[in-house]
């Protein structure tokens, strides 16, 4: 192989397929990014055999060669270099000699072809959305995907395609993310479970350019998506997701509309006195204007007031802090409404405009 | 004591005093921040025995009174405070009473009479410096304290007052930083060791601020530094410092003239071969205009190339990357100049005009 490119592209392409690159592992040849020459092109691809990326890049190709090599080194040459043409060669031995300006390194190589081919999807079956907006979807939600692995399909996100929109839902036992965004063409229904993991690296790669698209293409087993330059692949998980529709009722015993921010600030503040575990939840009061929230611990007490407007009965109700913060925190609109049914039933929070977010969260039952 | 006084002024302070409370001790009282009530000011004051720093901020106070509360819950506090104004009350119980806007909390507080008292300095024997001159000298020389207590005066710095300049020395066995700055008086001649962590903590409440000054004062057993609104106490460390003037010849047989940067770049580069632990050197061999750094491990080869000057012999001298790295970056000139003796004697490290600041390091013997 011998082949010339840029080093910022180089650099950027590895950085993209770095993240689907295993760092511990039985099978050395995943930690490896492959590197196979196209016609004036160079793709470099990661595969820990859940999640593969596909990055391909300009380049001079004199040789053609299909080689892989090891990440961590080569990732870590590839940063310092200066900012100049890089040339790969790699000789009958498999030994790579990566050349820029004035340096020169020798790296032992592997062959391309011990390196897992990523899955061939068919590319039948797609949507387009911009790359930002399911960043977004996926910043909303990915946070209460479930950790444990107790129910291996909770550590996975629901993706619908239904009624022309896309649907994203996560569970974790304790609350419901949920966000749809319309799509401009009518898709036929779908719907699959993609890992929590997948979700945050793509996540990571998709452009902040405003107009860039991502195709996504669905198998049975397979999801796909087509940012343009760069590629990835995942498997789904498989089983039946949490029934989630009927859990956003629209009913409501009390209803607050509260400024988004000020009830951060004031649980955050609260959540400070009740740090020392779960188990101490942050206890809330509302009437037809006030909220107060408040925290009793070992450590100490907070009491906190803001201004609320309030609809129907007076309630009291306890939560575990995380679970309010974490929703608070991904809301970009001003104002939330809250919906509450009981001091025992779950709440649902949503902005005061618009249905595009819910959250769902269970109440921590007091001892009174 | 009731007090109160702006969210800013005492966020500041806190985070200043942290820098010396302790976090592990066993002695409890240590993990408090002392507030005491002076005329018109609150004083806040962290001491871990070796470390103590005051800092005192403008309040009004309506009942004087001298307190301990646990340093970690009273800065998460203060921190997520709104910008508003704070009062805090201490009942007869010790409860004390945070307010700001509409937040209330209650922590229990400790007797200040506990608090160990900060050592009495007669402030006698002084200088005075920029405090961004005294942060610039600390960066410059703080990386090369030796961090084993094998001979724990060298866990310190070697600050002299000599020949109408402050020098200010670092040695861990291996290499020597040193950095002096002219004083604009006449100060008697006088020498110390102060603790690397004390330098460490103090040159991050240095001020960013071009003209504000630091006055510093010696005893026998301490150390303060006067910063204006905060004062700084530490222990000073006893036994014989390193005699280090002999180590700074002028002598060579080999001096080279560099680019600092270039250099800096190829030696990071040629280190990514040689990361595998400080067994393997990086070689640099140095005719009339070139220098050749290469580096040779189980995982590859690199091979590095730069213009020189040169007077003197032709050398080749093999080194722990890291310690060139250290102070090639610390080091603010554009072109530094190499002194050698020998492949086997160390070498001088300095800007190619000025004298303040001179790096020595020891050569790894090349097994040839």
């Amino acid at each position: 192989m011998k082949v010339s490119c840029t080093k910022n592209d180089l650099l950027n392409s590895v950085n993209i397929v770095l993240k689907a690159v295993s760092s511990r592992t039985t099978l050395p040849i995943l930690e490896c990014i492959l590197l196979e020459t196209d016609q004036n092109a160079l793709k470099l691809t990661g595969n820990d055999l859940e999640l593969g990326i596909e990055s391909t890049i300009p380049a001079t190709v004199e040789k053609s060669g299909c080689i892989a090599l090891e990440a961590k080194i080569f990732s870590e040459i590839v940063r310092k270099l200066p900012e100049d043409e890089v040339k790969i060669t790699v000789d009958a031995n498999l030994m790579a000699t990566i050349k820029c300006a004035n340096s020169e390194f020798k790296i032992s190589a592997q062959s391309g072809a011990d390196f897992p081919e990523l899955p061939k999807i068919e590319r039948d079956k797609s949507i387009t959305l911009k790359q930002s907006t399911l960043k977004d979807m996926i910043r909303q939600t990915i946070f209460s995907v479930a950790t444990e692995e107790t129910r291996p399909i909770l550590t996975g996100e629901l993706i619908q395609i239904k009624n022309g929109a896309l649907h994203m839902v996560s569970v974790d036992g304790y609350r419901v993310s949920y966000r749809k965004t319309p799509l401009s063409v009518e898709n036929e229904e779908n719907e699959v479970v993609v890992p929590g993991k997948t979700l945050g690296e793509i996540s990571k790669i998709f452009s902040s350019e405003e107009e860039d698209q991502v195709s996504i293409y669905f198998t049975d087993k397979h999801i796909l998506f087509d940012l343009g330059d760069s590629t990835v692949v995942s498997r789904l998980l498989e089983g039946e997701f949490l029934k989630y529709e009927n859990s956003f009722s629209e009913d409501y015993e009390t209803r607050i509309t509260v400024d988004r921010k000020a009830l951060l600030m004031s649980i955050e503040r609260a959540a400070l006195i009740s740090r020392e575990g779960k188990k101490n939840p942050i206890k809330m009061e509302m009437d037809s204007d006030r909220l107060v929230i408040t925290s009793n611990t070992e450590l100490g007490t907070a009491h906190e007031e803001l201004p609320v407007n309030l609809e129907g009965k007076d309630l009291m109700i306890a939560f575990n802090p995380k679970y309010l913060i974490d929703a608070l925190k991904v809301i970009d609109d001003d104002e939330v409404a809250i919906l509450f049914m009981s001091s025992l039933n779950p709440c649902i929070i949503q902005p005061v405009n618009g249905n595009e977010y819910k959250y769902l969260i269970l109440p921590i039952r007091l001892n009174v």
